[in-house]
């Protein structure tokens, strides 16, 4: 799987089937060469004009299965 | 260490100080939750015009150190 390509951008869907967000990037530790957890970016007008301030991290453990969604295991608090 | 904000379109290079080329996107395991290699292009003209072919692969294993650029181990072939 690649992160930019097939990752960044994907629509995240909590266990009550809301979008909380879509992949801007990803935390990742250079040393364990693990991804941590993704960071999430609201959509909307704001997100459109560059100007969005919301950012929220799910932790990785967090997520239930990625597919043409990211499916979490929770409902996951919302922005 | 953020990937897109901090990987990726960072140089790549090699220990005879030549840039083999820019981070374009990772390679990640889902499963493992870690990141294999790193996948590079060559800049240039065919780049700027979004037509380049040029695309390679380096294990994550091969990298020495990431800072402002990413340096390897050895020499790695040129595309």
């Amino acid at each position: 799987m690649k992160i930019v390509e097939d990752l960044v951008g994907k629509e995240v869907v909590n266990t009550e089937a809301v979008v909380v967000g879509k992949v801007a990037d990803l935390e990742f530790d250079e040393i364990t060469q693990m991804v941590d957890s993704l960071i999430i970016k609201k959509g909307g007008l704001s997100e459109t004009l560059n100007i969005s301030k919301s950012e929220n991290v799910i932790p990785y453990d967090m997520i239930s299965k990625i597919g043409d969604k990211i499916l979490l295991r929770d409902t996951f608090a919302e922005f």
